[in-house]
């Protein structure tokens, strides 16, 4: 899978993706043309050829390939199946429709295409993103969860009955959803200096009430938790294409900071995908070292917590930054965490009026 | 608690809101000023006081009441901390802040108010509720979950900075997020003649792609797994202010079955509230018997959902219609359910272009 460079336009990537899937139509006719079974060949996903690349600050596929190959009765149904995913992709892509992978699952049996269960219908959709380098989002096929977007930022949509048709994301206070429509929209203008994703939907509403977009000069991301997909690849189209610094605000225990980690870095899972991380993204806090110096009110770690910092601390994405050691140490120290909204005990107002400016400051 | 008419006006309920808060501080220092301990006196919310009540279609309180008063040492901390609450929602609703839950919590610490716990918090919460008759949104606490709707309705915001602006809802196609600004917006116009309430993104999506808005008249609300007290009272306002027949989908399943109930007839829970129910809304699928009908694809329903089965067939609400009991048999006897998703297996606009206009017609 090559890598792909950033593209300001949705539509010629739209272009590229249906290009790729005729592409891979193509070669499979001419195997069958020249008298050959039609095969196809892929990077190997499995742990062992999972490694993690400093250059690129992300998890990569090594070398090892696997071939599925019509020839091998083993292969015969998963060439089968990646065949008409591949078919139903370039469908929901040319009609522009999206759907979930649920709904690839179920949709199979349209076609009186089966699959055993979810599971196999989900890596069959990841062995199609294997082989073209499109990730599923760019085939239209989305996740269920949602998170929202708050600031100046004027787009303009693609999708069918919109197309054209432009808005400014402070029209709606209560946040724009991250959806289809909204991930392949245009960037058309923008006042804002940076990004600050937010983890929690508590304080994702103080800030637009507080309007740090505009006493900040940003634009508001809620992850809603762990950031989807298509919520990565939305922040880091902000951050590549708008050239906006990203900023990210989580609790303060280790499942906030590998949140953070998770939209910097990327995962494991999508070792065979670029462009869902945005590598220059900062981790702003809460911090362990925050929970000392603003004395917040704080819970316990419990063994799951402590179980996890252990993982975290030995994974080679956290290796990259000091930051993250010294924060893991700091965890492990005070044996406490502390939410986002902890900073409430200063008054309401506290988090945004001295808690961010310092941290974006720290940061920087 | 008395029981409150339907008001078109935000800003009358707003005041409403205000003037019961400062009725119950009113009353607090008039008991005060003639030498009396100050106390509230509110109806129980124990078990054994909530009663199934068919005139208004939900679960009520009788005529049980419980005293807090100052004179007896062991409500003097609950009847401080009710107190706070209510003098921490008049600060948050006459500046016109929103809060979560979370940060009354962690807020009272600023005023040198503690609870033990996140539990004691929401009790106190719920005692202010049930003293005043108003639901915790009403006091501008809201909860973090999101849903959404789309569709033909213009709506007029009443949040600061927005007052007097309006927006079509049809405006993002991704769905416009009802937040603490939607859910104090004011309906200007529709040209919808019905609200369908979906339980899953997906399907959202699909009906917003396949225009079921323009098609069916409709307004399209997500409420995302059960659906939250700001969207509960969301509906109901759609379906009392705008006189819309209200419709709902869900997964044909125990759980799918009671998202509609909760919507239509409301929780145990806020036995001490209405406002929160639809009692005329139609749970229109997937029903069992469409499960059989459709020929869907299936899971088997494991020990848990039978057990649901049993703890509805004798839930008050669940004999209300005879609907709900054949659909509970139905359940029980083909052992099996299926997702709203299931329709795929005929062809991604199945559910749109055949079972949807069926069901509306046939819940009508």
């Amino acid at each position: 899978m090559a890598q792909k460079k950033h593209r300001s336009s949705i539509l010629e990537r739209r272009k590229e993706v249906l290009e790729s899937l005729s592409g891979l139509g193509g070669k499979i006719y001419d195997q069958l043309d020249t008298g050959n079974f039609p095969s196809v060949t892929m990077p190997s996903r499995s742990t062992e050829n999972i490694y993690y690349d400093p250059q690129v600050r992300q998890f990569i596929l090594g070398d090892r390939k696997v071939k599925r190959s019509a020839r091998n009765i083993r292969h015969v149904k998963p060439f089968t199946q990646l065949t008409w995913a591949a078919l139903f992709s370039n469908e929901l892509t040319s009609q522009r429709k999206t759907s979930t992978l649920r709904d690839v699952y179920y949709s199979a049996q349209a076609y009186e295409m089966t699959f055993k269960d979810q599971q196999e219908s989900n890596n069959i959709v990841t062995d199609l993103e294997t082989v073209l380098g499109f990730s599923r989002e760019d085939f239209s096929i989305f996740p269920e969860e949602r998170s929202a977007i708050f600031g100046d930022l004027t787009i303009e949509y693609t999708v069918p009955g919109y197309e054209g048709r432009t808005m400014n994301l402070t029209s709606h206070p209560d946040g724009v959803m991250i959806g289809p429509a909204l991930t392949s929209a245009e960037f058309v203008k923008t006042t804002a200096d940076k990004v600050i994703a937010i983890e929690k939907g508590g304080l994702f509403t103080r800030f637009v009430e507080e309007s740090v977009h505009r006493r900040f000069n940003a634009l508001l991301v809620l992850t809603a938790g762990q950031a989807p997909r298509a919520t990565r690849h939305f922040i880091r189209r902000l951050n590549a294409e708008l050239n906006l610094p990203v900023y990210i605000f989580t609790d303060g225990d280790p499942w906030g900071m590998h949140i953070a980690m998770v939209i910097i870095s990327g995962s494991a899972n999508a070792a065979h995908l670029r462009e869902l991380n945005t590598p220059d993204a900062k981790w702003s806090g809460v911090w362990a070292t925050d929970i000392v110096n603003y004395k917040l009110p704080t819970d316990p770690l419990d063994e799951v917590d402590m179980k996890r910092l252990y993982e975290l601390q030995k994974d080679p994405r956290y290796k990259e930054d000091p930051l993250w050691q010294r924060e893991i140490k700091t965890f492990m120290k005070i044996r406490k965490k502390a939410e986002q909204e902890a900073f409430s005990r200063y008054g309401l107002t506290y988090i945004v009026d001295e808690y961010l400016p310092a941290k974006l400051e720290e940061t920087k």
